[in-house]
């Protein structure tokens, strides 16, 4: 059995909040945010506090909570024997290098605000300073998921910026074609599927052996065309770029 | 019951004839390709024809056939009086204007080279000169999908523009993420949850509402060191100008 405390009230608390309620291996004794409303997704009320102290004894300590308050955050609980561990892809250990037992137990997903998503398949990325440590943080993984791995500050960080080109960026790529859409009045939703279909490929093809579309097969003429036809300055930049980028990529300079 | 020919021998034309093969509404009555073969894909050798003549009657003619060979390819059967179609986003009706009864059946899909999907949920968009010809391209498209929509040339242009941000830029996207794991020695499939669960979003979320990341929330720590980390020139352009634009379309500007 695993005991831990969760601090924090965001997306990431609650989804580990729900996915160790779920467990008969781990034992969620408290639940700490500043704000009583925000800890409204904990039901059992006893496990609430609104104080960032330690009166209560855990195996593990997660900060579920923004990066920038981390390094703060973690100042409370200097003193506790406990492994201290955050949940973030962007910060290093270092930022909690004040706690006895720091650690980094990173579940590499985005969270949204009241979807209650399940951990099997998402990779849980874990840091220690000590093999002991290393060893609870994979025996609390496992509780949640499938997939935990090893991974060091410096790898978590260039993980992290993978993760921003495949999420954030990608997300604003659905954001351009939802404008175009928009903006002639064709349903957005008629893309979904192939949305879908270019993210379920990554299953048989590397992306480089997945591209497809004007840039990569150097057709000129549809190339033309569109640039024609986009009005918007900023979408004919992003549209001249990235056909760029990919002409490179597949070998063919402009 | 509907008979159709299908010029072409990529993807797009192995797709759809195992698709129509699958209905008990439609014939297929011919699969011409240049190249015996590319056409190994018909298993019933009768219906293959290497010659663009126009021996056979059947009720549609569908060219799935690449965006520059359509409009010579369509010459060929500038005689028949059976409706002709194309399957591609980016070329208008006018392409195939030689013809006596032009159209077009695109299915808004991305294709993988011997790869059969199901076509249950791909939109079918759909164009026609007449009335006639419009429900019979309707009552075709609803053999494959449960959505068939119809959508002019204009209308098209546009779609096919927003289908190249969503799925060839996306995919770039994916590529970079790719590119950053390789050089430092971590596994890309940890990813693919991540990637996944971006597409999932929008099952429940607009595009803009899904936005998350440091552009986002304009955390310029985080902005600042994953420019300092990325050595790429060209991933640091990109992660600048898509930063920015970020930024710029939440309303915050530099």
């Amino acid at each position: 059995m695993i005991s831990v405390v969760i601090v924090g009230t965001g997306n990431v608390a609650q989804n580990l909040f729900h996915a160790f309620q779920k467990s008969i291996d781990v034992t969620v004794k408290q639940v700490i945010g500043r704000n009583r409303e925000h800890l409204a997704f904990v039901q059992n009320k006893a496990l609430i506090s609104t104080e960032f102290t330690n009166e209560i004894t855990a195996d593990v300590y997660i900060l579920a909570i923004s990066d920038d308050a981390i390094g703060t955050v973690a100042e409370n609980f200097k003193d506790i024997d406990s492994l201290l561990v955050h949940t973030s892809g962007a910060t290093p250990l270092t930022a909690i290098k004040s706690v006895k037992q720091p650690g980094i137990f990173y579940p590499l997903q985005t969270f949204t605000k009241d979807k209650i998503i399940s951990f099997d398949d998402i990779p849980i990325c874990i840091e220690a300073t000590n093999n002991k440590n290393l060893k609870t943080l994979i025996k609390l993984g496992k509780q949640l998921s499938n997939k935990v791995v090893e991974i060091d500050s410096e790898q978590r960080k260039k993980l992290h910026i993978a993760a921003v080109f495949v999420n954030n960026f990608t997300n604003y790529m659905y954001t351009i074609g939802s404008d175009i859409c928009a903006e002639h009045n064709i349903d957005f939703s008629l893309l979904k599927p192939l949305i879908n279909e270019t993210a379920a490929k990554l299953n048989t093809l590397t992306p480089l052996q997945a591209q497809t579309g004007p840039a990569k097969r150097e057709d000129q003429k549809t190339l033309h065309n569109h640039l024609q036809i986009i009005k918007d300055k900023h979408q004919r930049e992003l549209y001249t770029f990235l056909s760029n980028a990919i002409k490179e990529k597949h070998g063919k300079k402009l």
